[in-house]
């Protein structure tokens, strides 16, 4: 039987009437016939209320594990309250629901509370329950650790609930229906003429969601790929039923997309810092020391750069991580000032991040002339150059990220008519 | 190891202040030493809020087992936030505490949701937590069907889940912390001169709890009765640490009571309807039929009289049960006239039943004469009249309920000096 997955975000079900429309899009699709499985988020600002209550309750001397694990017991309650709630909604439009919590389903999950992962999924007769016709509504989010301690995984986790349910069902897709209509080109906000993509291959999709475009959590689109569930994002603010209009963006396979861009999207980051290590010895195994000590310190570097200094045996060391990381890592740089032997640390945190991403890069030449002459005609600065195979990212005085944008937007053909 | 189980109900943890002092309150135990379980019940109007959601999404289509086990999901959430939230509280002045939701410990019932009795309890890990000094705070109010999903246990049940704990684990005592400071002779509102009872049966309390006493759910005393369990209603107002003060009301087997009394309380309920069916054949098994009829309805009967009618073949039949149901049975009646023969049919709603309460009746006479004799004192006319071996109700007109209870408080000797 075939069986799809839908997924409701926090501002779908954010109200009763918002559930009560949500019942009203799940019923239209009921009517499409096979499984359904509807995997929930909380109402939007209940989990926030939540978090607040938790962290209150805790004050600040409880932190980490010996706060995570009930922290988790009282966000995932808002999910459980949604789930039932739109089983009762389903039933009242005379369709057969029923809600399943994390440890009922059961969706297994590594220990570590507060951003877990998903391990596994027991759930035997939620399959059986599906095919008979009972809608399944899914308490996103949360699943359960091998000592039956309900686990959260992490913001946007939902959309990986959703991705897991629909790899153990073996979905024919996983609908995510959100606030907006599809994946965007770039940010609509700042680029007026940012187009929905119809589709978009699963590693392009991974660099717009770690690089800033928050459609999708990045986690559930690995799983996705890994599984090979299709993803589609669409509006969940739609008529119910309309689905003709309702086309959104395809999440998949590169081999499944016809029409190939060469740079499908732009994504940018305002939460970056530059830190540069000035004076450090060019010696074998400084660079070693310096990143095992960041590592040490949870410092997730983004951009590596080494330059030469003044100096014949000295170089600068040029890192970017987040804002907030960048604050650990100058702590933990300082204090091995003495060991490490540099001269002097900068830190800038008014930088930002402009990538561009596209598969097609990976058999046409010329992008990176395309892109730095785009940005040296509108006088911006290239600070920092990262690329992969599908990307290229490079850091600019945060001042000139929309500028950036657009420019990049006109110079890759993505504005639309 | 000697272990107690404490309870707190939703005003004791209304807020997050409260549960601050509760933490508090539980902290100052534990100095104690021994093994501690808490049961919360949720936040108080949270559980109303809860209700009223489920409600909305269900419509007025969805009800009875078709809303009750969503209902449930939706509702228990509420205990589960306060049980991780006093967790925490409890972490954040250094002891060592976890929550258990009723899946967790497990905590086992029947599958009527919404009103579910418990069958069993599990918790074979929880008592060994308990023991290493782990103290658990556990979501009342829910337990989990054999069909692994969540049930709750009806109003009040957190009383009922805390009893079935304590005696899972061989408490030495269930402490119920609540808004008053112990069980009273009667309702203070009332009666100004009423006492704080210091020690009274199961069995009273059974009664007291049923004739609307509303301090216990009557179904928590009943279960600590067969488990012989004793309980303490505790303030939870009171300073954390100054239990010599807060001594409350300890509800125990009737032989650990040293002083006894005649007549323990005296109860009183607004909720009651007198249902009359006039000129009943008297014939053999019309009462059969009449009440087997009002079972099938699910009206649950409380008070029967018979009485003779004008004529020598016809009889009066008067019943009570409470407003509500009375509806219930005029409707069922009304529609059985033809096959029932009666008369008329006559349903009164002012009306109160007042109840004197005491093991002490078992064995001193003159009671019930005393009681006649102080409501005829001030012309209250007795409408019908119920009695068991340790309380006696009578029914009158409502608006006589104040200066009914008020008489017979003083006649009893409960008055306060």
């Amino acid at each position: 039987m075939a069986r799809t997955v839908l997924k409701f975000g926090g501002t779908s079900v954010a109200d009763l009437d918002r559930i009560s429309h949500v019942a009203d899009v799940v019923a239209a699709r009921a009517r499409d016939g096979g499984g359904l499985a509807v995997v929930v988020s909380a109402m939007s600002g209940e989990t926030n209320k939540l978090v607040g209550y938790a962290q209150e309750a805790a004050g600040e001397g409880v932190t980490g594990a010996a706060f995570n694990d009930e922290y988790d017991v009282v966000v995932s309650s808002g999910e459980q309250v949604t789930s039932g709630l739109l089983a009762l909604a389903l039933r009242k439009r005379g369709l057969k629901a029923r809600s399943w919590l994390g440890w009922q389903l059961a969706l297994k999950t590594t220990n570590t509370h507060g951003s877990a992962r998903i391990t596994g999924f027991q759930g035997e007769g939620f399959a059986a329950s599906v095919d008979a016709g009972e809608i399944a509504v899914i308490a996103g989010f949360q699943g359960v650790t091998d000592e039956a301690r309900v686990a959260t995984l992490g913001r946007g986790g939902s959309d990986t609930s959703a991705v897991a349910v629909a790899a153990a069902l073996e979905a024919k897709s996983c609908d995510i229906y959100t606030d907006v209509d599809g994946v965007y080109t770039t940010d609509p906000r700042i680029v007026s003429k940012a187009q929905r993509i119809p589709a978009i291959s699963y590693e392009e999709m991974l660099e717009m969601a770690s690089l800033g475009a928050k459609v999708l959590q990045t986690r559930s689109v690995e799983l996705a790929m890994n599984h090979r569930v299709p993803i589609r994002v669409l509006s969940s603010f739609h008529e119910p039923g309309s689905d003709m209009d309702n086309v959104g963006t395809l999440v998949c396979d590169e081999e499944h997309i016809v029409e190939k861009q060469v740079v499908s999207g732009i994504a940018y980051s305002r939460d970056e810092a530059k830190v540069t290590l000035f004076g450090v010895a060019d010696t074998p195994g400084m660079a070693s020391r310096i990143f095992s000590l960041l590592a040490a310190a949870k410092v997730n570097v983004d951009m590596i750069v080494q330059a030469n200094a003044r100096g014949p045996d000295r170089a600068n060391m040029v890192f970017t991580c987040t804002d907030r990381d960048s604050r650990l890592a100058e702590e933990a740089l300082h204090q091995a000032q003495a060991e490490l032997g540099y001269e002097a640390i900068e830190v800038k945190t008014d930088v930002a991040k402009v990538s561009i991403i596209g598969v097609g890069m990976k058999s046409h030449t010329g992008v990176a002339e395309t892109m730095f002459r785009a940005l040296y005609e509108k006088g911006i600065n290239i600070d920092v150059i990262s690329t992969s195979e599908i990307k290229i990212s490079i850091l600019i005085e945060a001042a000139y990220t929309e500028l950036a944008v657009r420019a990049l937007h006109t110079a890759f053909d993505l504005d639309a008519d």
